[in-house]
């Protein structure tokens, strides 16, 4: 079985961004900049740092002007950032990002309840953002939100992740993300959403995003391995909440899913132990323990 | 990827026994009692109820006669106990458990802390408790602790695992669970482990039995399914913590293994719902929540 495994995992933590957007307390820009400073010190090589919303809607994400002038750029790191519209595109090149992030949901009742459009008006809206982004050199990654389930419709089919990947594909999303937002997926409705994306994106191109709500991530993520995904977004110490389902868990940890990875032989870049100083350092600003099972057995470990 | 995993799997809740074993306060009988008459409403048709080991060492399987004594048993369920030597398999006799557990470790260093005897000696010290079972008519399952890693070795070779297969077989051990006791395990090596013990079990008489400590039982169970296991142990509401990680978790929780299951279209005979209302039920007792995501989350919704 492990010899089709792919050798090397890319893993996108998406903790500054993704992670730490629905936090109610507010974090200071330098808590957020140390975050990106320890992940990269542990060995990340692409980091969702922040996102360009109206701070009327994502008060979290206001700073992100300090955030990314404050961050010590190293060489041969990726720093990626949200920009929901031309609006936020604009206000985000300024501060130089590797790569900007365009969202769509699979689900046409999930787009309406978020972002208050069809599915196809919200990649009409997205169009000039992609070309702009290319003219200017910076990456386009597309996040595909509910291509397994939907708080809304329920399951989603595999039809609707192949119509929407096709819709990115035609406006000029380079790379895309599959994304199982409520984390309801399982390893082979996972795989029926990989397949119908593989339609328009070679697997070079995909990666997944998995939610740890259910227990599942892990196996979502093993699962969409045995296709061939080899890059995936993840969030340290688990940051990041559900706000469909109180006091369950948001993104995978990150810590949790190179443990899996390392105890296969996949090379991912990174140091554990450093990747659990980095969940320990943003957590313990928190005041709460890392949301990673994997962390929790090692800080016990090393507590003794 | 779906056509080769087992169509149905059969779920073994060990929760009673090997979950609450390590529980310091004690738990009344028909608090047990009940909660086994839960998971058979469930839908379990294999429970480990209780163990015959001397109060001494496990005060909480004290009231192994009660317990036993209490179950309305049902057509169809098979009731397991484990028995540590002759006098406890004495002392099981007579409270007709359809099945015995016996045990033994592959790691060398952990058989002598843990039973004080090498691997070698416990299985000579198993086989008349074995020859007496099977003279009775009752089935025998071995548990095979630390396959993938060990608390004091650390790593335990395929090989040791094959070892304790063979002697387990050489005694006549009908049923062999692959546990990995510290929950270290990742899904290759866990395969690995399985692949040693099919050089004398049967798919069919393997079982598999991983602790969630870091996080990785589900991606192991999927690992298992590839190899076409389809018999594992759990513990509804994740019962039982690992002694050698303080506040880590233990046995993979039922409700994590049964949602993954049913979402990949494999039956289990089990009703999600009742489980839950199982796990809730002794989590509420024991003072505290379900150590299962998936019970957090649909526990979530229920509370709207």
């Amino acid at each position: 079985m492990s010899n089709h495994y792919p050798r090397r995992v890319k893993i996108v933590d998406v903790g500054p961004r993704d992670g730490l957007q629905n936090e109610k307390a507010p974090v200071p820009a330098e808590v957020k900049i140390g975050l990106v400073h320890r992940l990269q010190d542990a060995g990340l090589r692409e980091i969702e740092v922040t996102s360009y919303v109206s701070p009327k809607w994502v008060p979290q994400m206001a700073d992100n002007h300090a955030v990314m002038a404050g961050i010590e750029r190293r060489p041969g790191v990726r720093y990626s950032v949200l920009t929901p519209n031309m609006k936020g595109f604009e206000s985000a090149v300024a501060d130089r990002p590797d790569e900007i992030v365009v969202f769509g949901s699979a689900s046409e009742a999930f787009s309406q309840k978020n972002i208050n459009c069809s599915i196809a008006e919200s990649i009409e809206r997205f169009a000039p953002v992609v070309e702009a982004a290319r003219a200017a050199g910076i990456h386009v990654r597309g996040a595909m939100s509910c291509t397994v389930g939907c708080p809304y419709e329920g399951e989603v089919a595999p039809e609707r992740v192949g119509y929407l990947a096709g819709l990115m594909k035609g406006i000029g999303v380079q790379h895309i993300g599959v994304a199982d937002t409520i984390g309801v997926g399982t390893p082979v409705k996972v795989q029926r959403a990989i397949e119908a994306t593989l339609a328009h994106y070679a697997v070079d191109d995909i990666s997944g995003h998995f939610h740890d709500t259910y227990g599942q991530a892990l196996a979502n993520t093993l699962a969409a391995l045995e296709l061939g995904v080899w890059q995936f977004d993840t969030s340290v110490a688990g940051l990041g909440g559900c706000p469909y389902a109180k006091g369950a868990t948001g993104n995978v940890a990150t810590e949790d899913v190179v443990y899996m990875l390392h105890g296969m032989g996949i090379e991912t870049g990174i140091d554990l132990d450093w990747l659990i100083d980095a969940g320990d350092y943003i957590s313990g600003f928190l005041g709460r323990k890392p949301n990673s099972r994997a962390a929790t057995a090692l800080l016990n470990k090393r507590a003794g």
